[in-house]
Formats: structure tokens, C-alpha cells, sequence
């Protein structure tokens, strides 16, 4: 009976595991292996999977690097038609080879990137090779065993130099690349040169299907879909400004929240806060769009010879706000917190200044995306300096506040029910206000480097010859005006 | 009379004239034209000349960039032995022009980025040259018309994928020359295996030549004068700090210049406080540093795995205080002065809490260069916090100065009698001390963030297991102990 219930039972029990040795046998080892390496096989599938989609993101937020990356596959592909049809390959031979290499170092994802390497590449090869003949030209003349010695040293000489001239900052910015090209033909032609009699027919060879490749690429990035660096410096820039003007906003408002003036999620106002970090670390990026940009045609809006190097100097301001930014978003952390009644004297101000800061900013930025002559900078940069004034006023006032307790002010007495009179004890009050007094400090010395900005903008535009822009909405001034006359008025009373 | 009085005017006018009139015909247009081309030749010696001297500058001030010039030069002549001496030519014959051109691409400044190109170039090429011979045998079996539309789709594909990939961060930073190796080499075994058949003998061939260049580069970068991307890291955040420390003195003596702390001259100073621009923009090149420094093998005190990426921990937390010294120095450049009193109260105290927080950086430099751990760097930041506090407890007891007129505190009687008092009538107090109570305020914040660069800084004490540095000088410790126990008291009363 034990037993028979001890046989029901494992029957019971084992029901799983029976139909499961059931299966194993039919596998074996090869079963298990098999199940492992499909745990292992759906975690790399996975993984795998993971990074497909971060690419997939990556391409659908940026369409125009996968539009570069299928023109690098359509010049390649046309490079190869060289290889495939007779007539072509009889032409030219295993030289094809050097098309296309050409077109894979020198393609790149910007039209100026792609002009400045084909012209470096060019020259360079263009002054090796003729050193490279002068050179072996009098080798020939100094005996066959003085020969390995004249085009050795005069390998080792030229490289080194051509590779110092690469640490040369002016050269480092523009010429890298040729200087690089330059050891690179110098070296095969001196080299080849001992060798190979018919030097100029390879010569002849590999320069023409240098210049097929070439071209090809020129052709290819300026015709399809093309990306112009200069466009792309302007882009830059007009985002970036947008990007304070995200942050300041975003540290005023946080700064002083309670006050009442925020309006979205704490997620997104971190986030739009953010902002400044990609502005710190632009410099490199505007650096080599603004080189590139240097040798393109004209296209779009921009001449040859626009002044891109100006656009360097509103980066170089834009990044100097960046800086205060950085510093006024540490400071807006702080953990003391100023008496209510003096937060709310100076917030309606901080918060004046900062929007009318981040007016002048995305005029700014209009002025650069439409590339017009603002009409209402100045009345904004005027309203800005106003608000910083307005701002010193009511810091003026705040000795009375500061010494007197918060109970006296009767205006603030609601607010100043809420502070516990035991904390203020604790603190004295210049305690209190230092932040608050550090960001009303920062945010003046904001609001000067962004008149910094105005005036590199404003040289821009007289540099570029913008033209004045038709007012868009002239109502608009109005109140501008009246807020700037009024601020008049105040200041003369 | 009239036209002889005009004849004499003339020639007495003229004499010059006739004078040169007289040694013109002896060389006529060419004697004019070789004077002009001396001018010309005589300006253009001079800009060469000027360029050179540069150029010789900036030899003599970095000589190792020099050297690393002689090294390509060397390698580049070692390459050339083997078309100059017959039997190795005769063994490799023109595949010797991959040797040279890998040596002119790969070589670079520091170990570890030849290394990184060398390996990115050895995968590339193997990869590609696989996948390339795979497809070839899949256009093979595909009949001859289909032949050519399978090897251009094929280049066109993987070409655009792999010019994607340049675009991913993670790839871009370590492996964008691999992938443009991959592109081409994929391009180049696809092309010529439609035409030739002996692809194995060629890859073969190519790829021996390719692996000669590679290893001389490899050797004689790490034989000649090996400059390791790890040491050039740890020399640049060594270097930052020291330039940080440089600046923050820089800047408070300069603020306080007047208060007789100030031992160097103006220019020298300007120079000093300029130091922390470097800062700001080294990101890009520790990150490339960092990058290299990760495939370089075990060299002098770094172990291979050495915690690089904690250098850019430390660089980052360097830069945090960059842009608040940034901000600090445009403060101490304001015009409103504080009243002399209230400047003489914190002027002491602000300059402590300078030179303790240099006192900080500098352990911290320090144990960067002994790569030891600091048995001092713990009382160093007590010793700035502890200023810090003081700093706040001057602050705390400052009210009474803000309103009271300045000539009723006994003690600072002498200072307030230079002070005219209707100046001290139009600007009210909490105007004049604004800019002071900023620059106390970015004390503050660079203090702390110093905090998170010794922070850093242990972290990667740490990581790398450095040991315990010998105590240099024991009877130093005493005051500093002792400050710190009398800062204790004071709290504690």
C-alpha cells in the first residue's frame, strides 16, 4: 500500500520530469548544448537587438548621416563600374585601385570637409611628386653607388621635415592632411624611382585616376542631398544659443519655483537645464566646421568668403555665458534658502532679467536663422540692461529688509508667517541672502556677456552685410517701447 | 627771363633726378626690375625667416615632437632598404609600396595611438578581406551577368553600413580608422577579384608587406624615444592642476593687490591668472589621450589595465573649477570697490581660503607625480574647510558693518579715514559690497569643487593602488594640526 501510494505519489510528482526524460533521450548531450547554446544564442540576439535599436534611433534623429553614409556606398559603387566594364579597365588597369582609395579617404560627410581634403591631396601629391623627380633627377647624376644615399637621406630629410610642419598650429588647422600626402607620394616616388624607369607614364596613371576619384567625390557630395559645413557652423551656433536660452530660463525658474512661475514637469526643466553642457564642448566642432567651411563654393545664403571666422567669436561668447550658466546652475542648488519676503522682493526682478536676457538671446537667434538685420535688438538689449537696473533698485532697498525682522515688513506678512523664527536666529541674515545675492550677481554678469554675444552677432551682420529685417509684428513694439520709457521715466524721477 | 628763372627752378629741382637719371641707363629695365625683385625677395626672406624662427621655437620649446620627427624619417628610410638591397626586393617586388604607406598612416606622436591604428588596420584588413573573398565566392556561383550586380550591391552595402558605424560614438572613439581600413580594403578585394584570379597570392602578399610596415612601426616607436599617450594623460592633468593653482592665486591676489599681499609684477600676474583657459578646452584631447593610453602595454610606473579612465574623471571635476575661476576672474575685474573696512575684514580670510585651496591642489599635484598616496591630503582639505567656515563666520558678523558708517568700528579707523564719505552716501552698502560677496560666494563653490577633484583624485589613488607616500617633511604637520584643533575649539565654543 506505502509502496503503491509512494509509486501514485512519485507518479504524481514526477509527471514533469517523466515526459521530460521522455524528450532527453532523443537529444542527448547534443539536446542539452542545444538548449544552451540557444540561451546563449537569444541573449546575444538580444544584445544584438539592443544595439540595432540604438543605431535605428540614432540614423531616424539624424536622416542626413545615413543619406552620407549611402552616397560613400553610390560613389563606391560607381568607382567599381570602372572595374566591371571592359573598355574602362583596358583604359586604366589595375590603377583603378587608386580611384578608389581616393574616394574612400576623402570622402567625408561635409562638402568643404571633402574640398579641403581633394585640394590638400592634390597639392601635396603635386609638390612630392615634382620634388621627388628633382630629387631622383640628381641621384641619377651622382653614380650608382652614391644613389641609395642621396634618395635615403633625402627621404629621411623631407618626411621629418613634413611631419614637424604638421605640429605648426597654422598648418596643423588647414594643411594636415597634404602635409601627410606629401610624405606619402615623396616617399613612393623616390623610392619607386630606383626601380622603375617609365616614372612618369605611372605617374601620369595614378594622377588621373587620383583625379577620377576625386572628382567623383566632388560630384557625388555636391550634388546629392549635399551637406555644406558653413551651413551646418550656422546651425551650430543658432542651436546653441537656443540652448542657454533653454538653461537660464530653466535655472531661474527652479531657482525660484515656489514662487509660483513654473509651468512644467521637474523632468523636462532638468533636462532643458542640460542644455549649457553641449555649449562648454562645442569649441572643437567649431573650430573644424569654420576650417571647412573656409573652402567651400558659395550655396544657399553664403558667398564665398562669408566671414565664418566671426561665427568663432559668437561661439567663443556663447561659451563665456555657458560658463556663469555652469556656475549660477551650482548655485541655484544651494541648500540655504533665502528669508521669503527678500526672495519675493527680488524674484519678480531675477526673473525679469532672466527673461529679458533670454529675449536678446532668441532674437539673436533670429537674426542668425533668418540672417537679417534685427530691427528690435537694440530696444531688447535696452530692455535687458533696464531689467538689470530695475534689478540693482531693488537690491538697493534691502538693507531695511535685511536687519529688520520678517515680521516687521507688513506687506510680506503672510509669507513671513511661514519661516520659523527659530532658523533665523540661527543664521544671521547675510547668511540668508548669499545665494540669493550670488545669483542676482551672476545673472548681471549673464546678462553683460550676453550683450557680449549682441555685439559679436551685430559685427557679424555688418560683416556678412545682412539686411534689415521687415518688422514682423509691429504691434509687438509697443509695449516695448512703453516698458523702456517707463523704466526712462523712473530713472529720471 | 621768366622761362629761364623756370628753366633754373627746374633744374635746381631736379637735381636728384638727374642724378639717378645718371646710374639708370647702366642697368635700364633690368636694373630696375632686379632692385624691385631684391625689395620683393628681401621682404619674403624676412617672413621666411620670421617663420623659421617660429618654427625653431617651437622645436626648441617641445623637443620631443623634433624626435618624433627624426623617428618617421628613420622608418620611412628603414622601409626604402628593402627596394634598395636586391634580394628583398626581389622578394616582395612592388608590394614594398604598402610597406611605405603603411608606415606614413600609421605612424603617429604617442605609442598607444600607432598601436590603436596598427590593430584597428590588422582587424580591418582581416575582417574585411574575409568577408570580401566570401562574397567573391558567392558572385562566382551566381552565373556572369549577375556577377556584377552582386559585387556592386554588395560594396554598396557594406561600404554604407560600415561609413554608419564611423557615426556611433562608442565606435568613433576607438575603432573609426578600422572601419575606414574596413571600407577600403572590402572595396578593393570585392573590385580586383572580378578581374583577377590569383586574390589569395595578392591578399598574401599585401598583407605580409602591410604586417613589415606595421611591427618597424611598432619597434621604433617603442625602441627611439618612446612618448607613451599615458604619460603625455597623467602630465596634462598634473599640468592643469598646476595651472589651476595658478589662476586661483592669481586672481584673489589681484582682487586684493591693494591690501599689500601682492609680490609680482602686473604682467606676470596677467599671465599667471590665464592659466585656467587651458583648462577648459583640454577635453577633447584627454579623451583622445585616455583612448590611447588603453592599448598601450605596461610602461614605467602604468601597468597594462592601468585605471585611465579615471584621468577623465579628474579632468572633468579640473574643468568644473576652470569655469567657476572663469567667472571669478571676471568678477574681480568689477569696478565697484568695497569699502575698505569691510574689504580689510574679509580680504584675510577670502586669501586663506585661496591658499588653502591651492594647498589642496597642489597635495593633489603631487600625489599625481609620486603616483603615492598622501597622508597629508585629509588635513589639507580640513585645513580649507575649516577657512571656508571662517570665511562664513567673518561674513556672519558683517550687519553691523553694512550699516554702521565706517568710521565708528575703533579698530579699522586708519583705512576709514581714506574713504570719502559721500561716496560711501550714493552707493548704499549692499551695492558696494555685491561684487566682494560674490567673489566670498565663489570661494566657496571653487573650495568645494576642489573637494570633488581630491574626491577624484582618491578614487583613483584607489583604482590604481598607489602606496602610501613617505612623509617628506614630519615637522610641517605640526601647525597644520594645530590650526585644525584651534579651528575645533572655536567651533566647539
Amino acid at each position: 500500500m506505502a509502496k503503491e501510494a509512494a509509486g501514485k505519489l512519485e507518479w504524481r510528482t514526477n509527471v514533469p520530469d517523466e515526459t521530460s526524460k521522455k524528450l532527453e533521450p532523443d537529444y542527448g548531450l547534443v539536446g542539452k548544448t542545444w538548449l544552451r547554446l540557444k540561451c546563449v544564442m537569444g541573449g546575444l540576439v538580444m544584445k544584438v537587438w539592443g544595439f540595432l535599436e540604438k543605431v535605428w534611433n540614432l540614423g531616424v534623429a539624424e536622416p542626413r548621416k545615413v543619406i552620407h553614409c549611402a552616397r560613400v556606398g553610390l560613389a563606391l559603387s560607381i568607382v567599381s563600374l570602372f572595374y566591371y566594364i571592359r573598355p574602362l579597365y583596358d583604359d586604366f588597369g589595375g590603377n583603378v585601385m587608386w580611384a578608389v582609395m581616393t574616394v574612400v579617404v576623402v570622402f567625408e560627410y561635409t562638402v568643404g570637409a571633402t574640398l579641403s581634403k581633394c585640394i590638400n591631396r592634390a597639392t601635396g601629391t603635386i609638390l612630392a611628386g615634382a620634388l621627388g623627380v628633382g630629387i631622383h633627377w640628381v641621384a641619377d647624376r651622382s653614380g650608382d653607388k652614391l644613389k641609395p644615399i642621396v634618395l635615403g637621406v633625402s627621404v629621411f630629410f623631407f618626411a621629418s621635415a613634413a611631419t614637424f610642419s604638421r605640429f605648426i598650429p597654422s598648418v596643423k588647422a588647414r594643411f594636415d592632411y597634404g602635409a601627410m600626402i606629401f610624405i606619402l607620394t615623396f616617399s613612393l616616388v623616390s623610392v619607386s624611382a630606383y626601380r622603375m624607369v617609365e616614372l612618369f607614364e605611372l605617374a601620369q596613371d595614378r594622377l588621373s585616376t587620383v583625379a577620377i576619384g576625386a572628382s567623383l567625390c566632388i560630384l557625388v557630395t555636391m550634388l546629392f542631398c549635399p551637406i555644406w559645413a558653413g551651413c551646418e557652423l550656422h546651425r551650430l551656433i543658432h542651436q546653441n544659443m537656443e540652448k542657454l536660452v533653454d538653461s537660464l530660463d530653466g535655472c531661474v525658474a527652479h531657482y525660484f519655483k515656489d514662487s509660483g512661475n513654473l509651468t512644467i514637469s521637474e523632468e523636462d526643466l532638468n533636462k532643458k537645464i542640460q542644455g549649457y553642457k553641449c555649449v562648454l564642448n562645442s569649441k572643437a566642432t567649431e573650430e573644424s566646421m569654420c576650417n571647412f567651411a573656409r573652402w567651400e563654393p558659395t550655396h544657399g545664403r553664403f558667398n564665398f568668403g562669408h566671414p565664418w571666422k566671426q561665427y568663432l567669436k559668437i561661439g567663443a561668447s556663447l561659451r563665456r555665458c555657458a560658463y556663469c550658466i555652469e556656475t549660477l546652475n551650482s548655485c541655484v542648488g544651494s541648500d540655504i534658502e533665502a528669508p521669503p519676503c527678500i526672495r519675493k522682493h527680488l524674484s519678480d526682478k531675477c526673473l525679469k532679467v532672466s527673461s529679458y536676457s533670454t529675449n536678446v538671446l532668441k532674437e539673436l537667434a533670429i537674426t542668425i536663422m533668418k540672417m537679417k538685420k534685427s530691427s528690435r535688438i537694440e530696444f531688447r538689449v535696452a530692455e535687458m540692461n533696464f531689467a538689470v537696473q530695475e534689478l540693482r533698485d531693488a537690491l538697493k532697498s534691502l538693507p531695511s529688509h535685511l536687519l529688520a525682522p520678517p515680521s516687521s515688513t507688513g506687506e510680506e506678512s503672510t509669507e513671513a508667517k511661514s519661516v520659523p523664527i527659530k532658523k533665523a536666529d540661527v543664521l544671521p541674515p547675510i547668511m540668508k541672502v548669499l545665494p540669493l545675492i550670488t545669483v542676482v550677481s551672476l545673472l548681471e554678469e549673464i546678462a553683460a556677456r550676453i550683450g557680449g554675444v549682441a555685439d559679436a552677432v551685430e559685427e557679424l551682420a555688418s560683416l556678412a552685410e545682412f539686411k534689415p529685417a521687415k518688422d514682423r509684428k509691429p504691434k509687438q513694439n509697443l509695449p516695448t517701447n512703453k516698458i523702456i520709457s517707463d523704466n526712462l521715466n523712473r530713472q529720471t524721477i
